[in-house]
C-alpha cells in the first residue's frame, strides 16, 4: 500500500480521519507506522497529500490530513476483458487499476466457463475492493469505471460503439498481421480474450465494431502480464 | 501451459516421448487432451513443434513429436532484481520468463528482508521450476540465465560491468528526471528495486556502474507489473 485511501465516512472533522479494519492493520503490521509519521493519503475520487499520525493503537489510526495534490491522470486506455478465471480475476483488476486503466468491461466469451460468473469474487464489493487495492498500490484515488456484461453479443454488437466513442479499437490476437502500435497519442480500447482466445465469431463481432486485430509477438502472456505490457507499449 | 516442454530424459527414442507427473496431470486435467490431439511441444533449450498423442492414461502421456521450429528470440533485456518477497518471487520469475527476458540476477538490497534468502522458494529446483512454467506459458524453450547474488556490493561494484557488457544500464526510480526510453534497438539491463526502493548508497553504486535513473510515471507498480510494462515499453 503506497497510499492510504480515505473515504468520506472516515472523516471526524474537515482535517482529521479515523481508520479501522484492513487499513489500520496494514499500517500497523506492514508499514509499522508510529505517531508523527506522515504517510501518503488520498481521498477516494478526490485529491491526495500527506497525513500525520496523531494516534495509533488497536482502536484506530487517527490522522490529520492535508489534501492538495491532484491524482495522476488516467491512461486513455479502456479494456474489454473476457472474464478471467476467479483465481486470477483479483490480480487482473488490481493490476489494471494500479496501471491507471480508465475503464474496464468484464464480458462473457465462448471460452469463459459459466461457473466463473457465479464465483464469490464477482460480488460487487469484492470487485471494488481489488480496484481499491490497485489504487493504493499505484498511488491514485480515482476508481476505474467497471462494467460487467454477462452477454457477449448485446454488449459488443449494440452497446460497444457508444462506450468506445472515437477511441481506437484493438483486439490482441496472436498471429495478427498488424503489429500492436506504440506510443499512441489517442485513446484506445483493447479487447483481451480468455485463455484459448476469442473464437472466430467473436473476432468477427469485434471487426464489425471497427476493431483491428494486432499482434503482440510470438509469446502467449497471462492476462495480467499482457495488460501491463500493452499499457507500457501503448502509452 | 501453451507448450509442453520436453527434456532429454523424456525421450523413448528419437521421436517418441513419455511424460508423467506434473505435465501428465496438466494435459489430462486442464487440456483434457485425447489420443490423436496435437499439442505444441518444445525441447528444453532446443527446437519447438507439434506432438501427437499416442497414448494417455494414468501411467503416462506418450507423444510422437516433430521438432523443427526455432524458439522465439529472447528480448535483449536483462534484469537486476532486488530479491522480491517469497510470496511474489515465483510469479515474478514466471512472468519474466514468459516475457522472454534473457538474463536475471536476484540481488540483495538494504530493504530486502534477510528471511527472504532462507525461503524454500530460493531452492534452485524451485527457482528453475518457475522459469520453466514461464517458458510453458510464453511458448519458448530457452531458460533465462539466472544468477543469485547474496551480496550487493561485490556484485554491483565488481561483477556487474562484465555481466552488463555494452548494454544500456537503467535504474527504474520514481521521480527521476529522465523518462524511461521507448522502443530501444540496443540491449539493456534494468535494475528494479525492492518494495520501498533502493537506498541512496545503492543508487550511487549503480550510478558508478554507469546506470541512468529513469522514471516510469507517477504510479508505483508491483514488481511483476512493472517488469511487464517495462518490457512492453522498451522493446
Amino acid at each position: 500500500m503506497n497510499l492510504l485511501l480515505l473515504q468520506p465516512g472516515d472523516f471526524l472533522d474537515a482535517r482529521r480521519v479515523r481508520l479501522q479494519g484492513r487499513r489500520l492493520l496494514h499500517v500497523q503490521e506492514v508499514h509499522r507506522a508510529r505517531v508523527g509519521d506522515d504517510p501518503r493519503v488520498g481521498l477516494l475520487d478526490g485529491p491526495m497529500g500527506r497525513g500525520r499520525v496523531l494516534r495509533l493503537d488497536a482502536e484506530g489510526l487517527d490522522l490529520e490530513v492535508e489534501l492538495s495534490e491532484p491524482p495522476p491522470a488516467k491512461l486513455p486506455l479502456s479494456l474489454v476483458l473476457a472474464l478471467p478465471r476467479p483465481k486470477v480475476l483479483n490480480r487482473v483488476l488490481a493490476a489494471a487499476s494500479s496501471l491507471g486503466v480508465a475503464r474496464i468491461v468484464l464480458v462473457n466469451a465462448w471460452k469463459v466457463e459459466k461457473a466463473y460468473w457465479k464465483s464469490p469474487r464477482m460480488d460487487p464489493d469484492s470487485l471494488r475492493l481489488h480496484l481499491l487495492l490497485g489504487l493504493e498500490q499505484g498511488r491514485d484515488t480515482v476508481l476505474p469505471e467497471l462494467r460487467v456484461e454477462r452477454l457477449f453479443r448485446p454488449f459488443v454488437e449494440d452497446a460497444l460503439p457508444a462506450w468506445q466513442g472515437s477511441a481506437l479499437g484493438l483486439l490482441a490476437h496472436p498471429g495478427a498481421s498488424l503489429a500492436c502500435p506504440r506510443s499512441l497519442q489517442e485513446p484506445c480500447v483493447v479487447a483481451i480474450g480468455p485463455e484459448g482466445g476469442w473464437i472466430d465469431a467473436e473476432r468477427a463481432s469485434f471487426r464489425d465494431a471497427g476493431f483491428r486485430e494486432v499482434d503482440l509477438g510470438p509469446r502467449i502472456l497471462r492476462v495480467e502480464t499482457a495488460l501491463a505490457a500493452l499499457a507500457g507499449r501503448l502509452y
